[in-house]
């Protein structure tokens, strides 16, 4: 029998719990063992809750159980969770957690512990929710080298989208019903300024290398300036606007980013609408796969946990090996990372046609019907050469990368 | 060092090669250790290839080193493959092969020697070519019931409906195209019939439950009778004729076919066009998920096998564990199988009306510009309800599944 013991019982950890009691049979049959909650830990009370007899407020029954094998962390944040972590590992306990802060932040440090103490640290519920691909990306993906990921990462900014596309409303407006239906939270900024999706593209680059990626060096823009107009743009141009997490090898650095683009309908990620999430890799031998579900959701979530611990449980005294050191992985700047641009300026055609040609080169022009701007999109260029472009042209209303 | 040997050069066979030399020091630091091809079989020569100085004609020389470890099979039909492949588990060697045949006719028994020699007998590349599918199934769904699994799982039959629909061309002469790309074999029969889908999908059911699907035993229907008139119906009602492999849990029974389908947008396989497979999976705590990529191609392919080859590796002298044994699944007969039909007859709407009425009961029409016949889709009915009602109402032209 595997002890387990859960740090926080809120919408996941209540998951974990749930599934493990809930598909017990199956799961016990499938790990080869039995697989038990020995302690819940959680501040609070839940009276008349079947977690009840397990439930402890006190992290150090937990720590200095030695039966407990496994320990899940499903509390979020930075601190106490990182402190608990370690502890555990630390004690040759294994953990698994869905906790993405923790993982970008502090992700080779607790791999390396884990792997001295021949204890597992597992995180695939940390992106994507319930959608396989943290395992897939080590192991089934191993004989490739990985030349690009993009993914819909964040599935608050998807659903915000897709409905502005489909009902033609708002940002404001769609944020608002988001945060009605429970897709967004009370302060939705992780979610709409793409700090969230940083993250996550942060740990599949690391993951994809086997070096680390600091995310604070991620270029990180959200979906908050994105309009009805540019969304009408999108549509005109038979695309449609999403933000993705990319990261693209670039000989030997590689270019990381999250930022509305436009897709066309030739990529797979065109059709992921919603809240669900897609996480498209490009192999060098498999060429293109796509892995996607639900990026978010309790059970779902949960469900990634629960096979983090599974998988723990069988490799129990030897540790499951991550390959993600703290070797500092380079991205290639900003200024040198190429696309093309949707860009839209403030006046007639009349008026830009002209200077915007002499800036920028030839130009595809873009007509959505707006008579007082004029939309057109690059040829490929360095974010460089487009602000130096801009610079010459004075200043436009939006612009958005093409994918 | 690991030492491989390689059944058949052919095109999978040969795509091993390339990638265990071309991605080398890659594979070798993620797999902990040099993996190396001692030994390649093949009744043919090459000369002047670079396998020429590894090259044999006989099986003995694999079946008989003891210092080759992981066997490779990418012979394809079942014989001598079974023979040979039986032999190398029975030597304790591990064996990775994309042979669905094999796999779906023999899967139980060379799991179970695999098993008993602490060897693993690994086939990830069995279905969907370079989308992993086998391992996440049984890793990271592992705390799941399954409670479905449906999937695009045959590229030339895919491509065929595609360019059909794309084109408004007819099925022999965009089999004559596909043919001619190399898109689809000279006897495209497997293909097109079904039978490939078939095997894949028990493959598959068999996995999600631990327990054997004769792939005899599934109803199979392939898509030569589908027709322009049959694609332009599906446009009209705003879907389109997919070929998928399906399984779905009833009770303690599976029900299980291959057949073509109408599926809508709200379907995430709606959007596989071409070449591309991919597998739904719906878990019971984890969603959908979906596995997207190229379901053939030489290093796609290859790189699912070279997957395996490194996981095996991984697990020399333990074997990875395969849930799949020799009790048989039920399967719910055909006849109580439950869907909605889409019908076409001869004969006008006035002709037909009243008697696929009297039949059927409440029936939407499809009007699709056709005078000379009368569309319809019924309500939920079982395979026997609907044959029933046929023949109270004569012989239909056609008649697809909705899925």
């Amino acid at each position: 029998m595997i002890n387990v013991g859960i740090l926080g019982y809120g919408t996941v950890g209540s998951g974990v719990f749930d599934i493990l009691r809930g598909n017990e049979k199956l799961i016990a049959e499938r790990a080869g063992e039995e697989i038990s909650v020995k302690h819940v830990l959680d501040l609070r009370d839940f009276p008349g809750n079947p977690v009840e007899s397990v439930l402890t407020h006190d992290f150090k029954d937990i720590e200095t159980d030695g039966e407990v094998q496994i320990v899940v962390e499903t509390m979020g944040g930075l601190h106490p969770a990182y402190e608990f972590v370690k502890a555990c590992l630390e004690q040759g306990k294994s953990v698994c957690t869905s906790n993405k802060a923790l993982v970008a932040d502090f992700g080779p440090e607790l791999i390396q512990i884990a792997k001295d103490r021949n204890a597992s640290f597992l995180f695939e519920a940390s992106v994507g929710g319930g959608i396989p691909i943290i395992r897939p990306l080590q192991s089934s993906l191993s004989p490739d080298d990985i030349l690009e990921i993009s993914g819909i990462l964040n599935g608050t900014t998807n659903y915000i989208l897709t409905e502005m596309r489909e009902k033609g409303a708002d940002f404001d407006s769609v944020l608002k019903d988001a945060q009605a239906l429970g897709y967004a939270e009370a302060d939705p900024t992780a979610d709409v300024e793409g700090h969230d999706a940083c993250r996550k593209i942060a740990i599949l680059t690391s993951l994809a290398y086997g070096k680390n990626v600091d995310f604070h060096e991620i270029y990180t823009e959200g979906i908050t300036k994105i309009t009805d107009r540019d969304i009408a743009y999108a549509d005109k141009m038979g695309g449609k606007v999403k933000i993705c997490g990319s990261s693209k090898k670039v000989g030997e650095r590689v270019s990381a980013m999250v930022a509305p683009v436009i897709i066309y309908p030739d990529n797979p990620l065109y059709s992921v609408d919603g809240v669900f999430n897609a996480i498209l890799v490009k192999g060098n031998m498999v060429g293109d796969v796509m892995f996607y579900g639900q990026g978010a959701g309790k059970l779902a979530t949960a469900s990634a946990v629960v096979s983090d611990v599974m998988e723990a449980g069988k490799n129990i005294g030897t540790g499951v090996p991550v390959q993600w050191t703290a070797e500092r992985l380079s991205l290639v700047p900003l200024k040198e990372s190429k696309s093309r641009f949707f860009v839209r300026m403030a006046g007639t055609k009349d008026e830009n046609e002209g200077k915007v040609q002499d800036a920028f080169g030839e130009v595809e022009a873009v007509d959505a019907g707006f008579s007082d701007e004029y939309a057109f999109v690059t040829g490929e260029m360095s974010e460089a050469a487009y602000e130096e472009a801009v610079q010459a042209v004075g200043a436009v209303i939006n612009k958005i990368r093409i994918s």
